[in-house]
């Protein structure tokens, strides 16, 4: 890994993510009643809660609104969740202002154009393979794993790696029963 | 790209999809209490949204019916919507006499032999990799991703970088917070 | 194609499909109040269409039982429907009996060890990739496609091309308005 | 097969699962009105009931809590149910003392860190390939089928393939009529 990429990750005290794309597959699963379905991925909800264990604050910013995000939001202890978002920028910057962080702290997770700009202003810029290639062009990192299928896991790691946490969140698994 | 095939998605000014297959990836999700839900993609969302505000006049033609197209088309701001159409040239051919507009100025977007009509009629015949050979063998463009899975969205790319306004949809999204 | 396969596939006038991992890429989908969702394809359900217009029979026998599968099958106009069935052969017997029907003019498609009795009396077994290899031994043939995803397409195709009737079934798709 | 792994799966008389992607894909689907949907599959299914006929219990270990759980589990016939669970150690070792066997005779399949405790506690280890490295690592087998995809029904055929229960399994699909 560049060293430049590693001290960036090594910065991050606060990480935002987009939902669609991103913690799912992009799929909008939606029935006759107007229901809209959702589909998460566990891999994604452990790192999430490791990674929270650490220090580093988890966001959420989506440009839709559904209460299932709310749901899972809640079932993963996220604090703080900005849905509806037209200006995603500006998000991010009240969510760092609140917590009186610099942009420097602040990873982007996203997968789309209009992830651009706060992945543009936050120190670090991730996305996902199936990001078109003028978003892919601007991350720091492209996740190996897709949208839904681990690549949030792969981000939580890669934080707690490069971070020397990652070790302390694994041990508590790793310890034999006689040890 | 060959400047014929150039020229046609240049003179497109009103692009009509199928839905299963095309904007889903096929699957039709029954439930026991017989409500239908089907499986959009975010990136096609946001591809139309850019799509439409070009001036390009987006539309969907389907042979079945169901609420969950017609949430999904409000909440995308299409505007003409045919289901439950068992002739889709016809469909096709209402809505270019309502624009005023020649068969050259039309798109179809299709993933079976129902589709082949109107795609034949439409100056430009568009669709996915999983179609029969006989519909992919008539097309003027096969999309690298799969419906459901971005087809829809490389389209709209598509047509915006051959028509040059691909450039002013991603302009907002590229601009550097100092510019 | 060899001989004898193309002899068998001619000879069919009934067919028969189990729906999980043939119409279905095999995923249950269970919800917490105990509702089941089935992911049908809707190629697999225009290639039923047209099979059906050609004079074969197509049926359905599935060991599990839901309400979709009865939705789904009166929807395509599948006529021969049974559900819970613990015995496959033995409804397919009824079926033959019932149809006055020999068992070289059946086929069917099925996915698991629980098909094998019924694939091996028909005059044709048909199976899809994914199925377990002592599946894939006694089939006449293995779809390219999988369960859910247009394996039961692509056996609608393979019984018309063989049996001459695709091309009639195609033909009003193919013309164009002015011949 | 190495040996040594064959006779740690010939000594298993009780198998433990973990549910989300192991079971399924990983994917937790949720509704806007807080319904959780799971994908199970339907060759994992009859490779359980199969196993259970041969004498080996199944039982199932999960952090999560869900009523599909309880529901599928139900229809397999799977008795010994544990959700909700955040140390699964525990868990199987309740189960171990309560069926009256050593940790030699028990298998644990599980695809995440939290499952390396019961997985290391077991004689069997077992996970899939799109667990974290650290958890492949440490399992005796890696399937070669996904999670959801028929990753369980390839452990239930190695276990009754290696303890040579397989074959009585499959003979009644094998029969011919007239044998």
């Amino acid at each position: 890994m560049p060293a430049k990429l590693f001290d960036r990750i090594k910065a991050v005290r606060l990480i935002a993510f987009d939902i669609d794309g991103v913690m799912t597959d992009g799929g909008l699963f939606l029935t006759d009643s107007g229901e809209e379905i959702k589909r998460f991925n566990s891999l994604d909800g452990h790192g999430l809660k490791m990674l929270r264990a650490t220090g580093v604050i988890p966001a959420i910013i989506t440009g839709r609104t559904s209460r299932s995000v709310e749901l899972r939001a809640k079932n993963l202890g996220i604090e703080h969740v900005f849905q509806g978002v037209e200006h995603k920028l500006d998000a991010l910057r009240v969510l760092l202002e609140r917590l009186n962080l610099p942009p420097e702290a602040a990873a982007f997770m996203g997968d789309d154009v209009v992830d651009l700009p706060p992945m543009q202003h936050a120190g670090l810029a991730l996305t996902v393979p199936d990001a078109p290639e003028i978003v892919r062009e601007r991350a720091h990192y492209v996740t190996a794993r897709r949208g839904g299928h681990g690549a949030v896991r792969e981000v939580c790691e890669l934080l707690m790696a490069a971070q020397g946490t990652l070790d302390a969140q694994l041990a508590p698994y790793l310890q034999t029963e006689n040890a």
